[in-house]
């Protein structure tokens, strides 16, 4: 007997039937002798709808009184789709109780609309738990200190179901979703990708800031933080099918001094096509470039990622960075009509057809010569890199993003992730 | 400069563009310097949405777990409309911040599905008001002292509105709804109903607790105890009609020690199809034979309404009484095998074919022969009355459910109904 969080998505909660199967699946797992907590989602859709209504009201007007009341709109959905919820699983015979985020509460910052949890009061969990209840409480938002309804952004729900876990001591925290685990790359574009039984959670995050869409990064960081170990897994699986069978379906994001963590030289491929490249050309290369042309995209509010400066010739260098493609115009014309002429700088240019391609593996750390291995793989293909960014467990590059999906395989290939591996990380 | 809540129901509430006309009104009101508090409904059909949802996922439940959870379904309605017309109201130019029951808090005892209001602590709400605010309140809901969502019944935001218009001493309430007063009776019955312009809180109740939709009877209640004016009108007229036309159109429901008050002998005509009529039979006539039969119905948890017991013969009586329609079959059932046999009574009969037809008016009370006048003119269109009950303001007969139209027309006549009222209350 364990105390289990079971988070449910949007999807596994779409239908008042999919409600029905959830609260079976759940009621399994009450009845075989688990302590129960389900952080569920909004119904698929609900969260689109109740947005949607505002901008039909009135054209977005950023600022917090109005952000202020898109998180009280959007966190209804959860609300209704944890009481029934509720509902579903006293007809299975069980006791349940739904709460809010303010009914436990779950406190957060006031950054409307994408707001990030400060604490979390277990008392009147833990005290429905001990009366022998399901409890199931809202994902995506919390209260803040003035008891304003905030939401955490979307995916938002991972990171209430890793938190109250935290909260709770839960055993496992079981996010249950529309695909059955963390794949070594998207099978959409390796058809032979396969599934990870287990990632460790640094893995995890890099692979989640790479776009890979299974888990909110934040909820990832929060696991390592709190050390709660996280079991992505198919919610489509018939909810009768055996509990130690689903117990060890899926990915289990566990911790790399776990000594039963596969050590892998390269776990996974990941790759984005959100990012677009901005180039100043002609910078004097003079102390604090870096900061005059970064800090201006700062205080815009834009987030960069890959940066580059190239090696200084006739006292001019190039200066290269990415940004999100939603961010290029607006950046593009800040550092035109605003950094550019300040500095001389010659020129600058801007790229939206490029793409960032990475591998992301625990034992980079350990094994030299990955990231070279990976640059001539890339050449064999005929691929030029435009741009190499390098972590302790990741190297990204960028490159034209018309050779993406060939980059992806060749790289799959490359490093054997069609292979299982064995006990000792080997392939 | 005043104080002033508006209500609004689902239907003003009904579409993304009546939530903008909606706050159009609102803020009319707001630039001509009132303070304004806006409690909404729930967009129309929203609250049948998520009920309808709630019995899809399982059938019913009765009881205080599963009613919990449908409070906390159905609070939800009113908390996405009332950030959308926050939002409205920002687009309008205005600072708004909307609430729910248990931000301001609204406290209520635990019945859920039907709480009633204990108290309103109007901190928040004036600290808004003082800050330049329009405050908008969800209508429907509150907290209980144990911090869970409770409801108050269908047409509860009516109660909401006036329980917060007294809490802040506001000067007057206004009622925007789809009718654009309270009539002397239903005009699809009889064309020539006539609009009230006033109607004192008393004859409200009356014709409220007749099934007169136009207001939910506790906020009535409410009004009366706590002296709060409340003024039904249309959310149809254009919004930018003239605010003192507005201001004074519509129906006042005032005080009968208000000296301007129309003390009309009669101010209107209810009466409602919802009842059914049981007979017992041939009881003995001993002492304790009323307590024996409606302790009984009583205890089964059944509303009895009106009451005759016949003068004995023989030393037998018949006693009669109604109640709900949907009470009929279950309260035939119970008398016939459990209480009739006990008393030796003859026969237990029921019949659902009846309607009940009430005069209302505060006149009255000073005015005597006006229920010989009521009956004279039912027996002139030659209609058998089968029970009669009097109150100090309203007189009501039972009569066949056919003759119902007649009734209504022939007494609307008698009484003048459709001709103003002078400033003595005379037509």
């Amino acid at each position: 007997m364990a105390l289990i969080v079971h988070k449910y998505g949007g999807t596994s909660m779409g239908s008042t039937e999919r409600i029905r199967n959830v609260a079976k699946r759940v009621a399994k797992w009450h009845r075989a002798g688990h302590q129960m907590v389900v952080v569920p989602s909004a119904m698929s859709g609900e969260t689109n709808r109740l947005l949607a209504l505002a901008k039909e009201v009135a054209p977005e007007k950023p600022g917090t009184a109005y952000y202020r009341e898109l998180d009280q709109l959007a966190a209804t959905g959860e609300q209704a789709s944890s009481a029934l919820l509720a509902i579903a699983l006293q007809a299975e015979g069980l006791e349940a109780v739904s709460f809010t985020g303010w009914q436990v509460p779950i406190r957060t910052n006031d950054a409307y609309t994408k707001a990030r949890i400060e604490s979390i009061d277990d008392a009147r969990i833990q005290a429905e738990l001990a009366a022998g209840k399901v409890v199931i409480i809202t994902g995506f938002q919390g209260i803040d200190a003035a008891g304003n309804v905030t939401t955490l952004g979307r995916g938002g729900s991972d990171t209430s179901a890793v938190a109250v876990a935290a909260a709770i001591g839960a055993a496992e925290c079981l996010i249950y979703t529309d695909v059955d685990g963390v794949y070594t790359t998207d099978p959409r574009i390796v058809p032979e990708a396969r599934r990870l039984e287990r990632i460790s959670f640094e893995e995890m995050l890099e692979m989640a800031s790479m776009g890979s869409k299974v888990l909110q990064i934040r909820s990832v960081e929060f696991a390592g933080k709190y050390r709660v170990p996280i079991r992505v897994l198919s919610s489509f699986t018939p909810w009768d099918i055996d509990l130690n069978e689903e117990a060890r379906s899926g990915t289990l994001i566990t911790f790399e001094d776990d000594e039963s963590m596969e050590q892998a030289v390269v776990s996974g491929i990941a790759f984005n096509r959100d990012e677009a490249k901005i180039t100043v050309l002609g910078v004097p290369d003079t102390p604090g470039i870096a900061y005059q042309i970064l800090g201006a995209v700062a205080d815009a509010n834009v987030e960069v990622d890959v940066i580059i400066q190239n090696i200084s010739k006739d006292g001019k260098t190039d200066f290269s960075f990415t940004v999100h493609r939603n961010d290029l115009a607006k950046t593009l014309d800040l550092l035109k009509t605003q950094v550019a002429p300040k500095l001389g700088a010659a020129e600058v240019v801007g790229d939206a057809k490029i793409c960032k391609v990475s591998i992301v593996g625990i034992g980079m750390r350990s094994h030299v010569g990955v990231a070279s291995r990976m640059f001539r793989c890339l050449s064999e293909e005929g691929i030029n890199i435009q741009m190499i960014s390098t972590s302790e467990i990741k190297t990204s590059v960028v490159i034209d993003e018309k050779y993406m999906e060939l980059a992806v395989r060749a790289l799959h290939r490359e490093f054997d992730l069609d292979q299982p591996v064995d006990s000792l990380g080997n392939r």
